[in-house]
């Protein structure tokens, strides 16, 4: 199609282009060219083409009219600024407004960052940093594939991976997470997918859309199946330390003594400002597996990019040092709290089994098809559950997970509540119990 | 290369795997993979490898050490904040902390940003405006150019164009600027490196790094080139308006009756915060030649990327609306005064033949080479330069126009001044007067 103007005119002589010589690959002998009268045809890239999201699609295919009786409430978007209960902290804004007037921050920093805003991230974490990067994950993902390759992502999971990597020509695969298991990887399923052109392992901890936090020695066991096969880790730690009082964080690097691990953070979620685009990458490689080569290749595409707002890495400093432990503690008590609301609640309905989260915000339900047989699809449920109850929540279908949907628990208290019950005389009105009684989980 | 963790190791018993069967492609036979104990073996990806910046790959090279005895003066880069004297308006500060005090834009924003921002853009320039973007090249030149396609870039020109495409598998055409002719573009030149794989041109005005800016009927000539062939127009505004006294600007697009042109502008230089990434993309299809692909390409691109930071996004209406006259004029007034200053002085130097300039913040000077036999290239004169007079003029290699080097006029005056009497004592003492009294111009 893409030479289709070549084909359908025809010049004053009346020869007919459509006999132009065109070769295999779509190519015109320059010499015809001089002949054709060009036409306008531009279509998009396609690597224009090939960037799809997911949610997006699924969401714009979905009718989302909320019952004009009660007040929407969105449980759909992993962005905890929406309804303002949870704004960031003080220190936070301030620091942005005295790297405005300080006038140090307008110009233009050097490509990775500028080194004292570096320096600030990797002291907080107390490992080496790299860049400071506005898409972070991009940056990582970029760096260590070539089209043709392949990457292990988690199903479910975050859509971002693969959107990124269609993009660029990478394959996706997926690998099982165990909702039974508290979200734990099927290590023998990621491990069966592992062929010789995978080129790095997306580890997602605390985990979007599941809520889960692993623990030691399921990470450890993470690191041994890498390290037999020589890939390197991608650990997606935005969520890092927003787990819930009681369940420890840990983060991969420290425990890996050979895997070479590109740890991606942020200011996004635990700071409660996703907007500003602020992330970053710590590079963990012990062994040298990445040597200087990796770290060239991420500062070359850092260049392309130039790096967040300066203003941003300008407060980041302060940022990091002077936010007081009792902003983080109030966050995570808040989202423990709602998480627990929600869970219990659902816990208690009819038709859905609720996985109980640890960390990040969001909580994962399955939903027993079987016992809503008005419903096709997880994406039906969650239509009519806006159509009736005003409630959005996200499909599982766009995290390649159908028949459970995602819940966003940053909502005020009373919304989590209020959602909770419209919930329930959803399923109630809706659940019918099936002949043959199966646990959706034995199936 | 790829391979050679492949080919140096052998197993346990002996078999030496440099006979594992690699095919003509270096693919590895699967069932061999079984018996072979990976190694670490992590290349950066083709892309980063491919992502070079011309003028650091120069400026790397070269020996900087300015002479002990005067104070550095940097006439090489394009960051107007970098001396202090040109600060910012204060009502483009204010409008960031008023953004930040309205606790509005901390959340995610639209990827192609927040529709009231965009709305702004689009009242300020009259005219229908497309994506805000951090990198609205990178976004324009990905939606027009698939890989094996190439772009009709300025010679001399801004080297991002050149270091975006070759990363992306974009072959770059070069098309020549006149010197003897204000930079205008040698449109026969231009016409004829045209081909069947031609996805866009490229045109930078007011320009980096000639300074350049062109009449109304130059660009209507150059629109007429690409109509005739059906090219569209990338249209590298970034300087619009940055126009001494005198000299008016016209933008591309309302020029065009049939080219549609994707126009690039930005904050970083009219608005002097380089650092914010805060950029948009015009779209001007007065015929639906790009069509809603087009758009919906960049809509689906903006997805990878989610746009410049909320901040900047939320002050942008204000910044657009509240700067007064008086901060654009006299950041033009200051530039053009410097700049003549700097033209005068260099005009009356033997050996060098500086280009006026009648915008943007650049001055190309030409190097009478026959007249500098101590020096190889243009590299090599900026480099002495440095080392006895420690002035640092970029040379223009770096734009691929060798034998001329490029003067940032955003200096201090005083520094202004000073620089060009150490570069007349560089002259003075390099000068030989050659046999052949052959202007460079005329060769
Ligand atoms: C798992 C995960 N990683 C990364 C991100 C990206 O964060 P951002 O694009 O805001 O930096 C998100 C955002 O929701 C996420 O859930
Ligand atoms: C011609 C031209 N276009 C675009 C840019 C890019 O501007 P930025 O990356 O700051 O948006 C520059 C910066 O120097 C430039 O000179």
């Amino acid at each position: 199609m893409e030479n289709k103007s070549y084909l359908i005119q025809s010049n004053g002589n009346g020869v007919h282009h459509g006999m132009l010589h065109v070769g295999k690959n779509g190519s015109v002998n320059p010499s015809d060219l001089k002949t054709r009268k060009p036409r306008w045809n531009i279509r998009p890239s396609e690597m224009s083409k090939n960037t799809l999201n997911p949610i997006r699609a699924i969401v714009d295919g979905m009718k989302l009219t909320p019952n004009p009786d009660k007040p929407m409430i969105a449980l759909s978007i992993g962005d905890p600024t929406v309804f303002g209960n949870l704004p960031t902290d003080d220190n936070v804004l301030q620091a942005m407004k005295d790297a405005i007037d300080s006038h140090k921050y307008n110009g233009y920093a050097p490509s990775v960052g500028y080194l004292h805003s570096r320096e600030a991230v990797a002291k907080f974490y107390s490992r080496p940093a790299a860049p400071l990067e506005g898409k972070a994950i991009e940056l990582a993902i970029s760096v260590l594939c070539n089209p043709g390759q392949n990457i292990l992502v988690p199903c479910p999971g975050f859509s971002l991976y693969k959107t990124l990597a269609v993009s660029l020509g990478i394959q996706v695969k997926l690998y099982n997470l165990l909702p039974e298991k508290s979200w734990e990887i099927d290590l023998q399923h990621l491990e069966s997918l592992i062929d010789e052109k995978t080129a790095c392992l997306i580890v997602n901890n605390p985990s979007n859309p599941c809520g889960s936090v692993y623990t030691k020695e399921h990470l450890q066991h993470i690191l041994l199946v890498a390290s037999r096969h020589c890939i390197p880790i991608l650990a997606d730690e935005i969520y890092g330390d927003m787990v819930f009082p009681g369940c420890g964080f840990h983060s991969m690097a420290p425990l890996s003594t050979d895997v070479p691990i590109l740890s991606c953070g942020g200011l996004a979620k635990r700071w409660l400002v996703p907007g500003w685009r602020m992330g970053w990458i710590l590079i963990h490689d012990r062994n040298q597996a990445f040597g200087p080569e990796i770290r060239e290749g991420l500062v070359k595409l850092s260049q392309r990019i130039l790096g967040p707002c300066t203003i941003v890495q300008g407060a980041l400093e302060s940022i990091l040092n002077s936010t007081p432990q009792e902003f983080y503690c109030n966050t995570v008590s808040f989202l423990k709290s709602n998480s627990e609301i929600c869970y219990t609640a659902l816990s208690t309905i009819p038709g859905l089994t609720p996985v109980k989260p640890s960390g990040a915000m969001y909580l994962m339900v399955g939903i027993e098809m079987e016992h809503f047989p008005e419903f096709q699809s997880d994406v039906d449920f969650t239509e009519r559950l806006v159509t009736e109850q005003s409630v959005f929540c996200l499909p599982a279908t766009a995290f390649e997970y159908p028949n459970f949907f995602r819940i966003v628990v940053t909502v005020p208290e009373h919304m989590m509540v209020e959602a909770c019950s419209r919930i329930r005389e959803f399923c109630n009105l809706h659940y019918r119990a099936s002949s043959l009684e199966t646990n959706y989980l034995d199936q």
